[in-house]
Parts: structure tokens; sequence; C-alpha cells
């Protein structure tokens, strides 16, 4: 079978490279254009060593693609920029958008947390959120998919399940997540260094971090109320993974075994979510590098109070990973095409 | 003025040599001597090449000790095993513990969480709990110091002046803590293994962590109510270094702003506990090898909550650190002296 | 075409879960028998988180496998007790052996290195040298290939073509490795625990480290003339990854670009060996989980002198990955199978 | 006695943080002045939160300080920039400079390695190089301090009394250096960030590191003829600390153990410079956060060579740590005053 030929605007970050990574090996796919206006006319060698190796196009600026024989965009820009380049692209194209731009179905709580207006209001709204095991339906017709951001595709597998089966008090969440280095991007800031994320541990965007209202939009609507969660975002000393664990409420008697019950049903057929096996805590050391994610159910000391604990790669099923999954399901290929490597550890 | 001579039971584990690079630049101490059973007859430089320039007395076996000239002893052993020891040392000996033995004032409590009978009760009934910042007076006069563990310190420096001002609702609070790996100690163990715990995070004591109901001990003595907390630990790719990130409902309309007036208050004369500056948040790296105790109080969006972050060196101010502090008091000397040592960053 | 069934020997450490990493996404393998002695019973999901999602036969004792459908062995063991273990397994079996016990052709210098009498002499005749580059035809005839040790890999892939090409003085090497942690293996030893091997840098193993007779054996036999090399391994606070930094004397007025021109010509048609693209140095970033070996060569200052450059990640090239390698040259499966992916950078 | 006013100019790179850090615990002084032209304006607490709770001085303008009560500056500008600044300091200040720009005695090496003309060729005949236990009785005298490089330290102290007891031969030196990364300062580069620098392993600036004109300049004045030496530095994921791996010929059937010998004479009354216990390497981890330098001395198994190891902290001994080595010697203190600080392990 003729291999889909693909392309990748914004290829000189770490979800952009991790999308070739995948893609490289991915049978289904020919890597047709690498697009990255600050690197144009380099090759990715010189940009991303590690994939010197292989054969690839050279980078060249968004303007300069030939996008004729392309059928599939993965777009890995930073927020707030993707939507006017989204916007241009010729409609033959499908698009799969790494960024936060087409992921919040309220025009008005995007201007809030991203602080404008969006640009493309009009392709908002045919956007289907791309978190697989919910919306699969939706994504396999989906001319544009919004992948989730990497802390809501690990907190919402592990609630949505939770709220929908009225399990837990969804008005009641507190969401205290960590995450590697690699979730802040390639660009040069301080907090980034070396020096100042090693040997150490930060807090950050506390009560303010825009993946807020993207996890509140879809336990809202799993829950059929309006909620606000606390979330709590912590930079870890290691490049790639993330953890979050949620406290939760239960609802009307149900216990832990309960919520294990929910998750082990809703996601029995599904090739890349697992429960933790026993004797196991979910860490982010046992998915690095693929796309599974770990869950792990605790009863708390505390009566009527449960731990929910979900971990991830956030550069594959938490960007790159996911990206393809649904890129699959778009072109009727085997939703684990490609994306199948075992985690590397250690 | 003659310096103190200073005993150290357990020399060979992480707290017992931070207390030995401490002690060996404490103006008013002299380490005489130096106990770990297992490395009898070992030159310390052998057992720690960090501290070889130090000219310290060969390690011994604890019986071998002669205390005649000895005025305090710092003890490092693990927990469940310096009751039998400490219960045995002359009585001329002040005695600054800093396992978990003495800190429960409830043998039954004891009994349950360490699965066994404490051997030696009636020294803890005189035991003073030695958070050295609310049992000062205590401390001055006490025989014997159960030096808190590094989790309660960290917790209970942030939450007892809030749950004695009646600002947090002590029977709702979640607590999810992180720590370096040093925090288990120098014992072989395949999780603390560079390759299991380095580039990952992993939670552990899931609702079993013997830190429990330690806090609980003192959040319920401070509000008055016997309280269960939620407290999840989880083990982070660093060696050194502590952060709670404590979740509470705040009582009675009081505002994140009266946490922090409240905490500036209680602490404004403590030479080693402070706010964060503007704009900074908490982290462990601003602590690293200090005494020092930073903390962070945050309104959380969800109404009427708040997000307190408090962060240590769990060997300094988790233990050897805070063991000195409390010498200092206990022998009349300056409560800072030996302990002025800046943080080291990065 | 039907998968050929292996097994592997010794399935609890690195090497071991590295093979079964890269085999489960082999499409001409089917893992059949995974044996440890020390683990038998268990899942390997208990053993290995990250491979909890594959379906793998559960862990049994060596002499409870089942060899009788199966077609080849790859042993995991640690040096000297494979080949007690690999003499007495069925001769049908052809054996890929990832420890010490047959790379040595002479037996007295075996017995001088590792200490004691081999004990499968026979068989050692018979051992193909598993450099897969440069053993390529002897391999695809063995029925047992000892794979190389991780450092001689790094080391012969960038020194045998040079010192056959006749450009560098085989007599004067100076051999400057390092490693991460994972060389060491899973044993519980203190100086690999995280807070002794992290934030540091340690040399070990100087002027005594056993892959020493390994490499001088194929120089030697490469150069016409035995030598004796130096070789100073350090180990580096991270999990994967070996750079060896090889100081050598130019020989008859050759320079830094014939090296190159020679290494060039020596790997052009390899599907695993590469020079560094222009402007990168090789790192170990960018071959960590790959098979790759990346290689760079440049003129000292000390006139006649060149610093030789070379890096893979030490459980696949040096172990995992070559023993494959060399499985798929036994079986006539394309070289590369099984080992495409990229490397996993960040 | 009144503490000396000292001041530190270029306040908010790592080299002036770890002043700053040990300056506040010297007795001897008292932190008058703190400059930075990019950051002026801003509390200390701001730029480096970890000095947040010592009593500071606003960060100013290099032309806002007044010098008139202040006796010594110490300079962490970077390299090229310092020699401008210095020339009009007025001439009551004694300097001690921790750039590069004072320590090339030839104003033609220094124009070649640093791309330009030096701006204060003047001072440069009257400075001394710092390296404090070879130039003690000149530093005493000194008005102006050139601190050595953090690499050059670690490298002349190993090798200059080898050189000079006519022990190794110093026209054949191969010296493998390995540094953390704060050794490249706080300035926003793409490859410190965490996740290019974290979990691997780099060589740079290799056969064109700034610091190998000056290794050579004090090898041939202690040799007595010019040489040119290899000088190969290694990027390694730990923040502090620095092992330079030596490689020398012995000369005149020199023995390893002629070079201890010599080493433990020339250092017998160093209260900083020690060779590493019987059986202990010298490793980075051993002398982290002190002004420690620990040496080993190893046979090669190739005949006549040896294996010389020495490993410091790069920005204390390598930096602060012998800047205020040298201020005390400059103001006639106890050298070791304010450096007492033991080794922060783990």
């Amino acid at each position: 079978m003729a291999r889909i030929k693909i392309g990748v605007i914004g290829a000189s970050g770490y979800t952009g490279s991790d999308l070739v990574r995948l893609a490289a090996c991915h049978p289904g796919m020919e890597i047709a254009v690498l697009t990255a206006n600050s690197h144009a006319g380099k090759a990715m060698a010189e940009v991303f060593p590690h994939l010197a190796h292989l054969k690839l196009p050279t980078l060249i600026k968004n303007e300069e693609a030939d996008w004729s024989k392309v059928e599939a965009v993965f777009c890995g820009l930073p927020h707030a920029t993707s939507q006017a380049v989204i916007r241009e692209l010729p409609k033959h194209l499908k698009v799969i958008d790494m960024s936060a731009d087409f992921r919040l179905r309220d025009a008005a709580v995007y201007e809030k947390w991203y602080g404008g207006a969006h640009q493309a209001l009009d392709l908002q709204k045919d956007a289907v959120y791309g978190l697989t095991e919910h919306y699969r339906d939706d994504i396999k017709t989906a001319r544009l998919v919004a992948c989730p951001g990497c802390y809501p595709t690990a907190v919402l597998i592990m609630l949505l399940p939770l709220v929908k089966a009225g399990l837990i008090d969804a008005s009641d969440l507190i969401i205290d997540a960590k995450s590697g280095v690699s979730g802040a991007g390639r660009s040069l800031k301080q907090n980034v260094l070396f020096c100042e994320a090693g040997e150490g541990l930060s807090p950050y965007g506390v009560a303010s971090h825009r993946h807020s209202p993207e996890i509140e939009q879809e336990i809202s609507r799993a829950g059929g109320a309006q909620v606000i969660v606390n979330f709590t975002p912590h930079l870890i000393p290691m490049s790639r993974g993330e953890l979050c664990t949620s406290y939760a409420k239960l609802k009307g008697g149900a216990t832990a075994a309960d919520c294990v019950a929910a998750l082990e049903k809703h996601y029995k057929d599904e090739p890349f979510v697992f429960m933790a096996p026993k004797g196991v805590m979910p860490s982010t050391q046992y998915v690095r590098g693929s796309n599974n994610v770990m869950l792990g159910v605790y009863a708390d000391r505390v009566p009527g109070r449960v731990i929910l604990i979900s971990t991830l790669d956030n550069l594959v099923k938490g960007s790159a990973g996911q990206a393809i999954q649904n890129f699959n399901l778009m072109f009727g290929l085997p939703e684990s095409q490609g994306l199948e490597q075992v985690a590397l550890f250690p």
C-alpha cells in the first residue's frame, strides 16, 4: 500500500521531533514536508542530530511548502500561533494540531486564558477534541483534530470514566501534577537550564495553568455540571514523563474497588491504557518513550476518599503519539500502527 | 569556651554523615565518638570520602564507646532500633534522636505503625517533640529530644500556625509530598538505584507512610480534635530536598492573605523560616544544604481553598540541622550556631 | 513467515529486559522462554513493569525450560556464569551470548582477568566474536556468538579500520571511556545508588577493567602485533549511554581527514554506523535507545595526534541490539529488522 | 576586628552568586556593593532566591557603585569584559578577577585565543596568577590577582609538582576533562537546557578550548620549555564539579609511587589539597560545594605511563572559593577563613 504523505509544521520543537521519530518508523507514513520558519534551510540533522541517519526533507518556511501531494499535516507550533497557519492550509489536508488552539470549545474561555481573540473561529466549530479513547468515532471523520494537552490527557483518561459512572464527585477534585522539563519546550528560558531545573523541584503555574480550562471543559461535560478543579503543576528534574495524582471524594458509597472495576471495564480493549500491575505504583519510568498510560487507584486513609494516579510520556501519548494514533483513525489504519514501541527503561 | 564533646550513634548513614558535616564546622562542638556497628574499625574517610580531610575518631561499635566525657549524643539509627540503644545510654548524656522512635506520644499508635511494642516507654514519657519553632521552651530543658521526620517538619511548620489560628479546616487536608532519594537512606534497595529512580517519578507509601500518624498527632493537638490527613509521598530524581504541597479549605471567610499574615507573624523572628520572595515559588534548590524552610501561600481558583507549599532539605532542617538547632537550645548556645551555611545553588 | 521462537536466559537484568523490549517488536521473533533463577515464578510485569502490557511467558528457572521448539537463545547472565549454562544447552539451539565468557580467544587471558579456569573451552574454540561490522561473515554461520562488551564495541568500531589502514599507531593508544550507570547492571551495589552516583562523576576500574584484554585482543589482531592500551572508564550520572574518547598518534604523515575518509569508506553501507553531522559532536543523547554508533574525528592541537570519539547506547548496540543484529544474520533475516527504532531524544 | 568591605562586580552569574554565598558566612567580610548591569535595581533575592534570607545590598550598575569605603573587589564578569571595567576602578581597591582577562602573560596569546586586543595591558603586567598553592607569596602583595580557570586549577595542582620534579614528560600530556554544566554559566544557550544536557554526555571545545593556553603557559613555565598539551573537555549531566584525567609518560624511571610522594610532600601543609584516601577514587561528589581538591595517582598497565586524576568544585576552588582564599592572603587573614565548609554529599 502506498504510504500516506505527511507534513510537519513546526518541526524544530520537541513535539515536532518526536513526531518525526515515530513517523520515520511508521509503515504507513512518508514524511514529505518539514517546516520550521526559524531554521528554514537547515538539514534536520543539524537541528536534531539524533535524526541524522534518517533521510528527511530539508526544513523550509511554512509558505514554501508544496502541499499538493500531502494528505495530512501535523502542527507542532506554539499555542496561539497555529490557528492562523492552519486557517490558510489547503482544504484537502487533514490536520492534526498538537497546540492548544482548537481545544477549547468556548471562544470566550479561549480568549480569557490565551489573552487574545481566536483567529479561526469557523474552524474551531468543526474541530474534534482528540482524546482518542473518548472521542474515537468523532475523530474518524474529522478534518481537524485538536490533540489534548499532555496534562489533560493524563488527567482525563483517569477521571472521565469515574465521573461518567458517578463514582467520584466532580465538584471536589484536587489534581497535583508533575512533569518533566520537556513539557516546557525547547525555547531558551532560565528556569529550564540544567543548573536551574536539575537536582530540584519547583511548582509553577499554580492556580493559573492553561491546562485547567481544558480539564474543566471535559470534566464538566462528562459530569453534566460546570466545575472548577484545583490543578497544580510541578517541574521535576527529568526530561520526559508526567504523573498526575488526583484526589477525589467517592460518591454514593462507592469504593476504590468500584473505581478499579469501572476503569478496567472502560479500557479493557484499549491498546494503550493499562492498570498498574499488582504491587507496582504507576511511575513515569514505565511509560517513557511509549504511547502507554498507566493507571493506579488507591483507597485513602481518609474515609470516603480515593487517590487516583495516572502517568504517561508527555511527548508521546501526551502529544506526538496521540497525534499519530488519531492520524491512524482518520485514515483507517490500525490504531496502534507505528506506536508499538516499548517504553525505554532504564 | 570549651567545646562540648558529642557522639554520633549510627554515623554511617546519610543523617549521620550530614550531622558530622555540620558538626565539624560548629564552633561549640567537638566530635568525640562515632559509632557504626557494621563499619566498626573503619576510618570515616573510607565510609564517607567527602569527610576525609577532617580529623575524626575511628568508627566503633556502640558498646565500645566511652561516654564518660561526652555530654550529648545524636542518634542516627534506623527506626525501631534506636529505642533499645538510647535506653542503655548513661543518664548524664543529653540525647537528640533523629529516628522515629520517640516521636509518637501514644504507644498504641507507635505499635500499630511500627509493627512492634515500644521498648523504652518510660523514656517516651519525657521525650520532647523536637519541632524547634513550636516546642522551643520544652526543648531547652529536655534530656531526650525526638526530632521530627523530614516530611512532618515541612508540613507542620506550614500548617500548625494556620490550624491554631483557625484559618484552615484541619479535618480536610490533602498533602502531596515530594522527596529526593536521600530520604530513603543509604541501604541497598532496588528502587533507589540510579537506573531505577533516575529520570523518573514514583509515588510510594501511598495511604501507608509512617509520617502520617506523626503529622496527625500534631495537627490534632493544634486543632483540638483528632484528624486523619491524606498524605501521599512521591520519589523525585534528586538527592536532597523535599517539597510538600498541601491543599486546604479556608475557614470562616479567611483568605490566602490571612494565611500569609498569620505565617509572617508567627515566624517573624525565626532564623530559619521564610516566606518565598515575591515572584518566586518555593523550590528545593533554594534551600539545598541549608537549615532553611521556604513557604508560599496561594489562593486556589476553587473558591474557599488555598494551596500551601513548603520546602526544606530533608537531611538538614528535616534531620541533622534541626537536631543541631535543638542541641544549641539544650546547651544554651546561640540557636543558629553552626547552621548559617547558605544553600548550595546551583 | 513463522516467527522464530527464542529464549532469554537471565531475563531479569537490564540486558535481558532490553532484549525483550526489542524482541517484542521484532516481526521475526516470538519470545517463548524467559528464565531468571532468582525470580522464577514471577510475571515479567512484576520484575519490569515497563513490559507489563506485553504478553510474555512467566519467568522460570533455567532447568525448567523446554527448549524443544526454541531455535535461538540469548544469554544475559553475569560474566563467568554463562559458560556452564551454555555448555548444557541442547545442540540444536543457536546461542547469542551477551556475557564476557566467550569473548577472549586465549584461555590463559580469560583465566587471568576473570579469576578462574574457563569451564567450556571446547565451545570457546567455535565461538565467533560478535562485532557485527567486522565479523559479519563468520557470524552468519556460527552456532555460538560472543557479543562484545559495550566499551569494546564503541572503541573497536572506531579504531579497527584506522589500525588496519595503518593510519594510527596501535602501540600508543589512550582510551578515556565514560559510561552511564546501567552498565553496572541491576544488582545492589552502593556506588550505583542514586545518591552516590547522581550529580557526580567517578573513575572506576582504572588500569584494571576487564574490557581491556578484549580491546587489546582485537587491536592486536588488526595491527598484527601485540599491544597494551590505556583504558580508563568513568561512571557518569546518566542511565544509558557510553562515549569513548580515544587519543592516538597518526602514522606516516596521516591526517585527521585521512581517518575520516577511511571510516566513511569502511562504514558507507552500514545501517548503524555514522559519522557525526557537520557541526555536531558525537553525544550519547543522540543514540540513546537506538542501535546506532556515532563517530567523530578531530585533529589535535598537538601535531601528529588525533582525537577519536565514538558513542553508543551500552544496552543496545553495546549489548541487546547488537545481539539481535547478530541473530538476524544467523537466521538470514534483514540485518536491521527490529532495530530501526530512532534514538529517544530528549 | 572590623570586617573588610567588599564589592562584587557581575553578581548575577553563578560565580558571583557563589562568591556571595561564601562571603556571607566569612567572618572578615562585609558585602557592601553588588553590581549587575542587566539586573540593576533588583534585589538579590529575586535573582537568586537561595540568598533571599541574607541582608544584601540591592544590585546596581557598575557606574553607580560608591567604592570609597570598599577595600576589595571581586569581579565575576564574562571573559573579555572585565578588563575595561577593572581598568577604571579606583586604585585603592585590591582586585580579585575571576575572569580570564588577566591570566595570560603574553598579550599575543590573549589576542589569539580571545579574538581581540587586550584593553588593559598595563594592568596585565602587574597581575599575579592566582593559583594559590603555587603563587602564594606573589599573591600576598598583589593588587590584582587573576584567578585561574576552573580546569587549569584542577590540572595544574596535579601536574605542576610533577613537572617541576622532573617525574613526567611535559611534552606528552593528554588531559581528558569533564565538567558539570555550571561551568557554562547562567546565560541562555541551547546546549545547557535540561533536556539537552540531561541524561547525556557531550564533548565540546575539542582542540579549541580557551583553557588550553592557560595550562600550557604554566606547564611550560614549570618545565622550562614551551609545550602544547592535548586538552579535551566534556559536558557531564551534573551542575557542579570537575574532574580531569591526565595521561602522562613517566621520566627517567620514575614510578607512580614517586609521583604520590612528590605530591604528598608538596601539599603536606596545604589546607585544601588532599590525596584520595586509600581505596577511594577521586570523585566530584566528594568535593562538591567545598574548596577542596582531591588527587589520585595510578600506575597505568602501559609500562612507563601514569594516570593522574584531580577533582574540584568548579565554582569553589575553581572560582569563587579560590578567589576568597586569595583575598585572605592579600589581607593577611587566615588562609582558610570562610572556606571551611565541608562538601555536600549526597
